[in-house]
């Protein structure tokens, strides 16, 4: 049996709890390898069932060899009335069920007792196992190859749209199940816009281009921000630059497990103040990351989230300066409690195409 | 104001509710134009108000001309603070709405009465207005296009993967906001598979090959699927195929607006059950499709929806064999009372390759 599965059981002896539902997706991936888009799972002390459609019955059984697998014509909670629930305590996230789901399961679970606790399994999905941080190390690999890839391609004429769906075409020709998000490509004043979306915008002769891509590889995401320069870029674009790589760095050094994460922030952020941009570095250091992009924990000056032994986040400040320009630099790291690997191997200078 | 929000208010006051909320991407990208990844809706007779994240400021305010847009720092449900709630009557659909969240909402609207309704916006983003069936024949044109020059490319040796990597590169490229699904590209027995993933197989001469697709393009979806043949298929296949092209055929002559789904769905079912393939049309007809490409109504022999006046659904019937090979092929179509309109202009007959 899975060391997923292992933990949760875990989890639920902690609580206690008799049983625990599961129904997101990047997390029934996480705990069962199912890929399909339509399940949820049950995990009890001797029970690792998975319930489906007829769709997915051929696939649940492959991807999911530790569990027993249901399929249901009908409405899929339907499945939860081969288990006796009467005085049972059903674990379940609020965050993640709805109003109505949770009236589907307490009409087919009769006399069940429901026990919402937000996020329960936040902290470990959190921890990665060692062949977890593996696949998202192969997943940035992949992103890395197709990042150079296109980079070299890059030269005055080409759009942002067309970048990015160089990004997209190269990462699936790669082996990618699909992007992690759609690519960010902002230059010149767009690369102000934290969260731009691809333009027509032609790219000149001493422009700057943020570029934000990430994709999905055997379930697992990656993620990486670069920053380009079509010719040498202005002393003043190539200073600041240098603040956010520093402030990515200083935030890396100080970078293990058992730190909260809003202290975390905080050694990025002291960098960007002291030089004079605290109010251009307008969102959070970065976020846990997994079978889902966005993973727990956040790491913000707001958050009241301890940094998780074995938990892969990123790391990514940016400094925007509103009409003119932007620059962010992201990597992904393993924290430990001694520290962090870094995951990301292109470097992390600005890079300057000869144009 | 825009036509949507008067929809809504005029719902509220037949339920009768106060006010309503508005949660999903989708929905909310129909109701008031706006594409960011965090907010939510309030409409009331009075009010028409966007609430989202000071990332989006910027954009809230250009893309929802006709609304009050709110941004928070913080949790974004403390905006409804800004309304007296006591006593009045707040609609949402239980279906979207989690637990967690419909107890925030009770925490900053002290007093507000709840008001669940599943589905209750169903109805109401089903009757397309001119300008979406105008904007879905676009995306569905894009669509085609793609299509076409893709199917171009293709000759034996080519794999999967590759065509389906080319079908996004081709729908971002000629400017796709992002796919609506990940494209199938299934050839000779993985056909077979009605929800079939891109695999790394090579195609040869006499493969079939089923592909389903479609994208976003200004905010709303296309779906089509067809099949090729490297070279002359199987007397068999031909046969198979012209049974589905028959039974799609018969469903949308029979199409109307104020027909019950499952008697449309019986229609196209009755064509392959006659050709002894009833086993084998394992998935219903279709679905409504618009900012969502899966919308209600739900078109199966199970479904209890009755197809709503101006609403744009897919019709997609098929015949899978399993070890073999699959056959599927669909339009979509807009619903008037007189019978439908095809948005699909691609031949629907089997397009036999020269390889």
């Amino acid at each position: 049996m899975g060391d997923q599965v292992k933990s949760v059981r875990a989890h639920l002896a902690e609580v206690p709890a008799d049983a625990a539902l599961i129904l997101s997706r990047p997390r029934i991936r996480w705990l069962s390898g199912f890929s399909g888009s339509n399940g949820f799972a049950l995990i009890a002390p001797d029970v690792a069932a998975m319930f489906t459609d007829s769709r997915y019955t051929e696939q649940c059984a492959e991807q999911c060899v530790d569990f027993d697998c249901h399929t249901l014509s009908g409405p899929l909670f339907a499945g939860l009335a081969n288990f006796e629930w009467s005085g049972k305590r059903l674990l379940f996230d609020p965050e993640v069920v709805s109003v109505r789901d949770k009236e589907r399961v307490e009409r087919h679970a009769p006399g069940v007792d429901m026990v919402a606790m937000a996020g329960w399994m936040n902290p470990i999905v959190a921890q990665k196992q060692q062949d977890e941080v593996a696949l998202i190390e192969a997943s940035q690999r992949l992103n890395e190859v197709v990042f150079e890839r296109v980079v070299s391609g890059i030269q005055p004429g080409v759009t942002e749209r067309e970048i990015a769906a160089e990004i997209v075409y190269q990462s699936l020709l790669g082996g990618a199940d699909s992007m992690a998000f759609d690519p960010i490509v902002a230059s010149g004043p767009n690369g102000a816009l934290p969260h731009a979306r691809p333009t027509d915008r032609r790219l000149e002769r001493g422009d700057t281009v943020v570029i934000d891509m990430g994709c999905y590889q055997a379930g697992y995401a990656s993620d990486m921000t670069r920053v380009l320069s079509l010719g040498p870029p202005s002393n003043e674009f190539r200073d600041a630059y240098e603040v956010v790589r520093r402030a990515k760095n200083e935030a890396i050094e100080h970078a293990k497990s058992g730190l909260p994460a809003s202290v975390l922030d905080g050694f990025a952020r002291r960098v960007i103040e002291a030089a004079g941009f605290g109010d251009n570095f307008v969102h959070s250091l970065g976020h846990g990351l997994g079978t889902d992009i966005h993973e727990w924990p956040r790491l913000a000056s707001t958050s009241e989230d301890v940094l998780p032994d074995r938990s892969v986040v990123t790391i990514e400040p940016g400094i925007y300066v509103p009409g003119k320009w932007g620059i962010r630099v992201e990597d992904i790291v393993v924290l430990r409690p001694d520290g962090c690997d870094n995951l990301t191997r292109v470097p992390d200078d600005l890079r300057e195409l000869t144009v």
